[in-house]
């Protein structure tokens, strides 16, 4: 495929770490909430091996926050999703759908519960603070809504773990899974959660400091020599094979939650009041018409920039590929796709058309591994 | 300065014209409204010349539309603009700037006015969608909201009108700036305005079906040697020279539509209610602390991918450089920055500096021509 450059301006964002990374070998970027996310260091291939196996960090600075506070702060974040947050916990993250009235999903972000009247919604690329601010206005709710100056960089990979205790110390392992804490690090204290936007493990450090947070950014390559530390970013291969979904990619507002398996982040039966209600019981008890799902591809090549056709032997449409790419693991593409009933059973055939040549395919259960 | 792949995705989704323009020789793109948008076909300078004698034709779809319909439609438009539209009429464009309830500004879009009950918001790159439907359901306001396929060309250049003339007959010539109305096309009816993002005149064609779409484009370069005809974009150059302000680049949600030189834009002395209005009246009172200026700054060359301080004698900040490029008629670099009082005057001048190097420049009004 052709390479096209990117027209970078005020409008597209740099972040803090661009300078370093553009020095550690980015080569491409994806626009990723008005900012840059890198999209490649070289090799996709060669940068998931190395996640596997060892740890990279990554300037995630463009998963930004909103910042929710106030006496309404908690009713406001729950109108917004589908999960019942009435029993969450300060100190924890909660992956939480968006939704708007008609049961659409408009983000799939990471929700910090700092206590019941602050918040963080930890967004994909959505601008959620418009739909948070206009349903604030709209209901006169009590409450303040910022994007605040926070610029995520992620620890990910198996070694993540003991990078991060030699910097922070013993008291960093404690820290379970999708829970937060502030740790010390040269005078300045970082927010931490155990989480990232890979399957390797690792942890988000919300940078509220610049030159804080470059301070410890510098200080992971000068130490992380003996973990094989990289610069890097999430990468197409390994969420693939994770099945880590992507907001845009594949799945958007005219999808709903139970259409992309995220039953058990909805809580149809609680008390609590969210938009879409309604419309998620009635979707519900019809039953969903289509289904993400995976599929596995016997090629070596493919380049998803939009949905892309599957269909039976008889030509049927049977959905549509969203987000895919060869991976050295299977040993062929494998992608996410939108499956219409009754195709979306495990093991159902398709052909695909790529680039005018026919390639035949497999439907699967997500996630891969 | 280096340059960088995009990494294109269905979340960066592709126009039914993107086949077209990479065959044509686009080189880089722009991501706007999470679409590929065109920035290059090779050189800026190239295209600014041709831009101004002659004709071209952009790939502008990614301009998209809110369309707002419903009995509650005129209220919901009305209430997240300033500008008074209780006026406005059937078949007309308005610049609208959209703020929020404290005078961010959210958007600019252009609106159109089917009628009462239907209107189009043509907007620059923020999710405004999101910010309509969050009032909506906060309001209950009876309104229907979603994004039409809706994929915009425009013609552009002073030989538009010939070109136009050509294509849809006398008729067209009749249409009033920012007028828009319906036309035929091999059988099809496209809605067209005459308008455009450059000032060399032209007409945005609104495609409402892909094929039809693809017949025109096609047609248009089939016929348009005459006039000199070329695949296009939106120009840095020309913009900035016209002082056509871009969202996300000139101003964001920190900056309020006074600042933005919008005077004409606010109504706050009218009778209609929308979002920020006691707080452009504040504003207004106490007078502003800052505004958008033309620079002109004594070097050939430059990259504005963030904002850029620029200092006086004595290294105060008296402002910060938001867009820029080499303006080949002015022979230096122009620019549009945002000058703090007491500077914000003509024949201000600055200092800033350009990768480590210091350079000399003055302030001056807007538009440069």
């Amino acid at each position: 495929m052709k390479n096209f450059s990117i027209a970078k301006s005020r409008r597209l964002r740099g972040t803090p770490y661009t300078s370093r990374i553009e020095k550690q070998g980015v080569t491409a970027y994806t626009i990723y909430n008005h900012m840059l996310l890198p999209a490649a260091f070289g090799s996709l291939e060669d940068s998931y091996h190395h996640l596997k196996e060892h740890v990279q960090v990554w300037d995630v600075a463009a998963e930004r926050q909103v910042e929710i506070t106030g006496k309404d702060a908690a009713k406001l974040v729950q109108l917004m999703t589908c999960r019942d947050l009435s029993k969450s916990k300060d100190g924890r993250c909660y992956y939480c759908p968006i939704i708007d009235d008609n049961a659409g999903l408009i983000n799939d972000p990471v929700v910090l519960r700092f206590n019941e009247n602050k918040w963080w919604v930890s967004i994909a690329d959505t601008d959620v603070i418009l739909f948070a601010k206009g349903l604030a206005i709209g209901n006169k709710f009590d409450v303040n809504i910022i994007e605040p100056e926070v610029d995520i960089m992620a620890v990910q990979g198996p070694k993540s773990f003991k990078l991060m205790e030699k910097v922070f110390g013993e008291k960093i392992t404690n820290l379970k899974f999708f829970g937060f804490d502030y740790f010390d690090f040269a005078g300045a204290k970082h927010l931490i959660a155990q989480s990232g936007w890979s399957k390797q493990g690792g942890y988000e450090i919300y940078v509220e400091n610049n030159e804080a947070g470059l301070k410890l950014y510098d200080h992971l390559f000068e130490i992380g020599d003996e973990f094989n530390i990289r610069a890097g970013c999430p990468n197409l291969i390994e969420r693939i094979e994770s099945g880590l979904l992507s907001q845009g990619n594949d799945m958007d507002n005219a999808d709903n939650p139970y259409e992309c398996g995220f039953d058990k982040y909805i809580n149809i039966d609680s008390d609590v009041e969210f938009l879409g209600k309604e419309k998620l019981k009635k979707i519900k008890s019809e039953g969903i018409k289509r289904k993400l799902m995976g599929v596995k591809i016997d090629t070596d090549k493919i380049s998803v920039t939009g949905s892309m056709n599957l269909t039976d032997e008889k030509n049927n449409i049977i959905g549509e590929l969203r987000s895919g790419c060869y991976n050295p693991t299977f040993k062929q593409v494998i992608g996410i796709a939108m499956i219409k009933k009754p195709y979306f059973e495990a093991k159902q055939t398709f052909k695909i058309d790529i680039n005018g040549n026919s390639f035949n395919g497999t439907v699967c259960d997500l996630p891969f591994i």
